[in-house]
C-alpha cells in the first residue's frame, strides 16, 4: 500500500470572532469593487438585525439584493442571481447566511461569466474551470456544510429532482466566522447541522485511502462536535459551543482532512435523493442514514477502522471487536437521537417506499458509489432506505 | 471564559506525493523569475542524487548557490545569502534541505530587501513586516520543524550565544513533501524530528486558551507522530511512516492548531538556550526537558488537561487523575527514550551547571515565558536544567 499523491492549498482568510465583521468587512470588500451583490435567505438576517448592520457598513457601496434564497438551494435563485450580476456588472457577492445561501452565490459568481443557463455549470462543473468566478465573501450564520472554506456547493432542481455537487475554481475570499451569530439558530437546525459536520468525517474517515495522521485530526473533530453539539442545544447562547462547533465544520470540510483519499463519499449522495425527492432537512436525512450505513459497511476488512472509531472518538473499550464495532455504531444512532431529530423516515414524514429504486438508480449514477469504503450497487441503497423505515436494528 | 478571537489564512501550496517535483519544480519557479538562488547544506543532496536532479530540473534558469548552512543555522549563513541576492538581483528562492536550510532560506528572502546587516531582522522581525520578502520554495528532506508552511525561522548567532524566532510577512509559495527525500535521515536525526513535531504540539495543547477542536486535531498528530516515528526508525524506507510524519511536522506548526492560543511556548525557548550555548541538536534538548517542563506544570489547576492526555494521546484508562497524569508523563519519557536519543543533559555533554544561571535569564527575557501555561522565572528554569541532569525522577 502507498499512499495516495495530493495537494493542498486553501487561501480563504476565516476571521473568528465577535469584531472583524464591524472593523474590516467594508475595508476587505472594498479591494473587490464597489457594485455588491448581498446574498440572504428567508429574512431571519433582518429580524435579527444583522441585515441593518451589514447595510451600514455597505453605505459607500452600491448594494443589489437577492434575498429568498431556500434550504436545499434552488437553481432559480441562482438564474436570479445571475441576471442581477450580468445586468449591473457587479463586482463581489457578500454571502449572509448557511450553506444554501453561499453555495448558491458561488454558482452565481461563476454564472456571470457563463452566457447560457447555469444548470449547465451544475451539471458539467468542468466547464466552470475555464471562466472566472466573481470574488465572493461570506458572513456565516449557521454551522454545517463548510462550504465557507471550500469550492463546493449543492444545487437542487425541483423539476428534475435532482440534487447535485458542483465545484468552482475558488474558494470564499474572506469567511467571517462569529459564533453569536448561531445564537439564533433554531434547536432543529443545530443538530441538522451539527449531524452534517459528523456525517463530513464519517465520508472522509472510512475511506480506502485514509492516512494515520487526518484520520487522528478527524476524530479530535468528531470528539469536539459530539461533546459540543448538545451544549449547543442545552444552551444557544454558550459562546465556545457555538465556536467550535463553527471552526469544526469548517475543519470537516475544507479539503485538508481528506487529503489524499479515494473520496467515496456514500451517505451524501444516497441523502441528497431523500432531499431532492422530499425537500427534508439534509442534516436529519444523515442522521437516519449513518447508523444504518455504518452497520452496512462493518465486516471483516472494516472491523479495524470501526474498532480505532470505538476506542478513539467514543472511548469504549473491551476485547470484542465486533462488540466494540457495534457499540460504537450504537453510540453513533443514541447520539443523533440525543439531538432530539427523528430517526426513521417516517419520522420525517417518508412514509411509504414508492420512490426508492429511483433514487437508488439515481444516488448509484450521481455518486460514485463504487468508490466508497464498501461500494455499492442501486439494490444496496434500496436496503440501506429499507432498514431507514423502522429503528429495529438500535436500542431505543 | 471566552475564546480568543483569531485569523486564519495560509497560501502556501503543499505538493505532498513523489512526482511532483520532476512534474512541477520548473514551472512553479518560473513563475517568479529566471535567477534562482539554491540553499542547501552540508552535501547530503548531493551524495544521495537530489542536487544533480534539481540542477537538471533548473537547466534553463541562472542559478547560484548558496552551501554549507548548518543547523541551528548561523547568521553568517544568511549574511552570505544577502550578499548574492543583492549582487546578481535574484529573483527567487529554492531551498533544499531541512528546517535550517529553509529557516535561514527565509530571512535571505527578506534580506534582500533590506540594506543593514541581517541580525538586525532577526532582533527586531517588525523590520521584516515593512519590506517586501523574495518569493521562496522549498523541497523538503526532513520532517521536523514545519517551517515548510509557515513564517517563523530560527536563527543563531554564535557571537553572541543568541537563538532566536524571527517571523516574516510570507509562507513558502510551494513545498515539495515527498517522503521519499527522508528515507536517508539517520536515526538520530529522525527521532530528533519527531521529538520535535511532538513537542510543537505540547506547546500549543498545554495553552490556556486552546480550544476543544483543535486540541482534538492536536492529538490525533501526538498520536500519529508517537506511532510513526518507531517505524520509521525500524525501517527508514517505510513510505507511510515517512509520510505521516511528513504530513505531522507540517501540521503541527502551519498556525493552525494554535488559532486562538495564548502561545505561552516554554520548553522552546528553554532549549534554545542549551543549543545556542552547546550547539546540541534541537529535537534532543526538547525530548531532555518535555517530560520534566510536563511534571513541573502539572498542579490542581492543569490536571484535568493532564487527565485528557493520558486518555486521548496515551489510551490510559483508571480512576485516580493523579496517577492518569504521572503516567502519561512517564509514556511520554518512555517514548522519547525507545527513540535511542539520551535523555539526560549529561548525555548530550552538558557535565555541568556553569551556564544555567546565564541560560535561564536569557530565556525568560526572550522567551515570553511568562505567558506560559504555568508561568516560569529564571529560577525555574534553572530548576528544569537541574532536574534534567539524571533520571532520578522516572522509572527507567
Amino acid at each position: 500500500m502507498k499512499m495516495h499523491d495530493f495537494t493542498i492549498f486553501n487561501d480563504t482568510k476565516l476571521k473568528f470572532g465577535t469584531d472583524y465583521i464591524d472593523a474590516e468587512l467594508s475595508e476587505d470588500l472594498a479591494q473587490y469593487g464597489h457594485k455588491v451583490l448581498l446574498t440572504y435567505g428567508s429574512g431571519s438576517i433582518k429580524a435579527s438585525g444583522l441585515y441593518a448592520r451589514v447595510m451600514d457598513l455597505l453605505k459607500n457601496f452600491e448594494v443589489y439584493e437577492l434575498n429568498g434564497i431556500a434550504p436545499n438551494p434552488k437553481i432559480d435563485s441562482v438564474r436570479a442571481g445571475q441576471k442581477l450580476v450580468q445586468e449591473h456588472d457587479i463586482d463581489v457577492i457578500l454571502a449572509v447566511g448557511g450553506g444554501s445561501v453561499i453555495d448558491a452565490s458561488k454558482v452565481i459568481a461563476s454564472a456571470k461569466f457563463y452566457q447560457g443557463d447555469p444548470w449547465d455549470l451544475v451539471l458539467n462543473p468542468s466547464l466552470r474551470q475555464d471562466i472566472k468566478q466573481m470574488p465572493y465573501l461570506d458572513i456565516l450564520t449557521l454551522s454545517a456544510t463548510g462550504t465557507e472554506m471550500n469550492k463546493g456547493s449543492v444545487i437542487s432542481n425541483p423539476e428534475t429532482h435532482q440534487k447535485l455537487g458542483t465545484f468552482g475554481p475558488q474558494t470564499p475570499r474572506v469567511s467571517y466566522l462569529d459564533p453569536t451569530l448561531t445564537y439564533s439558530v433554531s434547536k432543529w437546525q443545530t443538530a441538522a447541522g451539527s449531524i452534517d459536520i459528523f456525517s463530513h468525517l464519517t465520508e472522509q474517515y472510512f475511506d480506502r485511502a485514509s492516512t494515520d495522521v487526518f484520520d487522528g485530526m478527524i476524530e479530535g473533530v468528531m470528539r469536539t462536535v459530539i461533546a459540543n453539539a448538545p451544549l449547543a442545544l442545552a444552551n444557544p447562547d454558550n459562546y465556545i459551543a457555538r465556536g467550535n462547533l463553527m471552526i469544526s465544520a469548517t475543519m470537516a470540510l475544507n479539503s485538508l482532512v481528506g487529503s489524499g483519499n479515494e473520496n467515496g463519499w456514500t451517505v451524501h449522495p444516497v441523502e441528497h435523493e431523500l432531499s431532492a425527492y422530499y425537500d427534508i432537512t439534509h442534516g436529519v436525512g444523515l442522521g437516519i442514514l449513518t447508523p444504518r450505513w455504518m452497520e452496512y459497511i462493518l465486516d471483516d476488512s472494516s472491523l479495524s477502522k470501526f474498532v480505532q472509531f470505538a476506542k478513539n472518538v467514543w472511548h469504549l473499550n473491551g476485547d470484542d471487536d465486533w462488540k466494540l464495532a457495534h457499540a460504537a455504531i450504537q453510540a453513533t444512532y443514541d447520539w443523533v437521537k440525543s439531538l432530539e431529530v427523528p430517526t426513521t423516515l417516517p419520522g420525517v414524514g417518508i412514509e411509504d417506499e414508492i420512490n426508492f429504486q429511483a433514487m437508488a438508480k439515481s444516488a448509484v449514477e450521481v455518486g460514485r458509489l463504487a468508490n466508497g469504503y464498501k461500494p455499492m450497487q442501486a439494490q444496496d441503497v434500496v436496503a440501506l432506505y429499507q432498514a431507514s423505515m423502522t429503528n429495529d436494528h438500535f436500542e431505543d
